[in-house]
């Protein structure tokens, strides 16, 4: 007997601490990694080293940085020249879209997983999408991940000829930072190569005062832990 | 009084029969139209130039080419070493799924058109898919397009705000070829801008053999109208 090969699976991989904790519960659960990143206009590169530091360290069948540009069509902090906002608190946060907002990101990304799983024959994507902590953004809810599942049963020559049914998978949803940060662990990951600062240095160094900073410091903290990425460039 | 300002619609524009005949719909009715092309890695560039000789004709608020590269993706005879099939006739043709199927092609396009309306605060996205001689492409059908609007209204700021209810506009749906040509024709289209042929010359002539040849041709017998491009090129 041949044993079954594992299923592939698209991993939306960012290098951030949610979507790294993703790429080890895909692997946890027996599935064979596609990573899938994307260089859109970020005004930082050092969320494509993270990616890249870690898919060289957990491995994955392979791993493709697809390039889209989203600034032609203007928008947000993250990829016009808007100032990052820092030093705000957990009320300022969670009130309306922050400004970080980039336009149907999570469509256009979510649209290039499927395009990739139709053509692996795969069924299964993951995202690291989560309510809880981005609670302003419309593309980080429930509702919307069940529509693209919608649409996406809809939108594949597999889905319509009823060989693929097509799950797109995002555990983290309704954890808070503090779980995900210890699932994480106890799945070996190495926070120390993820990068989630909104407005790193040059050499990844976090700035410690954007929304992403303080989520991440927050989280660390409720889960009893010292953020090894801290650690790293002796910050804590 | 001030008069209203038109409102703005991004229209997906790839230069071909069908595309043109969109923006000349979405005009007509008042719309200030933002035409949106692709670079997405097919193997020629005459869609593009034929885009942007439409562009330059009739007209917009802007005109931006979006580059993708769904190549590295593998898939379909329009992005891939695939040939393109030749030669076949209406019963073959509308059998299964072309192999000129990109994957999840109008999902991405799409959810780029999102993005740029969401940042030019446009409710109105037009697209030129057509159900009946498409029949093989599951994401030319109406289910796919309510799934995208349904998608788009949770996905977007505007439509988590209730500032802004996304419609999606596929006008030619229902329309055989030789209605969407002569509707074309009463609003002023001039077909020979227009590039339909999936293997055409470097100066633009169609092969008259693939599918797209086929179909084109099969419309404007039925409207009773010679081919504007096919005169151009001395082929009628």
């Amino acid at each position: 007997m041949t044993p079954t090969p594992p299923p592939p699976a698209v991993i939306l991989l960012s290098g951030g601490l949610d979507s790294t904790t993703v790429l080890a519960i895909a692997k946890a659960q027996g599935y064979a990694p596609y990573a899938l990143s994307f260089r859109y206009g970020q005004r930082h590169e050092q969320e494509l080293r993270a990616a890249e530091a870690v898919v060289a360290r957990m491995g994955v069948q392979r791993h493709v940085v697809a390039t889209i540009d989203l600034r032609e069509f203007g928008g947000s902090a993250l990829t016009a020249d808007i100032a990052v906002p820092k030093g705000r608190s957990g009320p300022e946060m969670s009130h309306g879209i922050p400004v970080t907002y980039v336009p149907a990101r999570n469509t256009v990304f979510l649209s290039f997983a499927l395009a990739w799983a139709e053509t692996l024959g795969a069924s299964d994507i993951f995202v690291g999408v989560n309510a809880l902590d981005y609670s302003g953004y419309p593309d980080c809810r429930p509702e919307y991940i069940a529509a693209f599942e919608a649409l996406a049963r809809l939108a594949t020559k597999a889905g319509v000829e009823g060989s693929q049914r097509l799950k797109i998978h995002a555990p983290l949803m309704h954890w808070n930072k503090a779980r995900i940060i210890q699932e994480g662990l106890a799945l070996g990951v190495d926070y120390a190569l993820t990068s989630s600062c909104y407005d790193p240095a040059e050499d990844g160094r976090p700035c410690g005062e954007c929304d992403a900073c303080a989520l991440r410091a927050k989280g660390f903290a409720e889960a009893g832990q010292a953020d090894p990425l801290l650690v790293r460039h002796g910050l804590a």
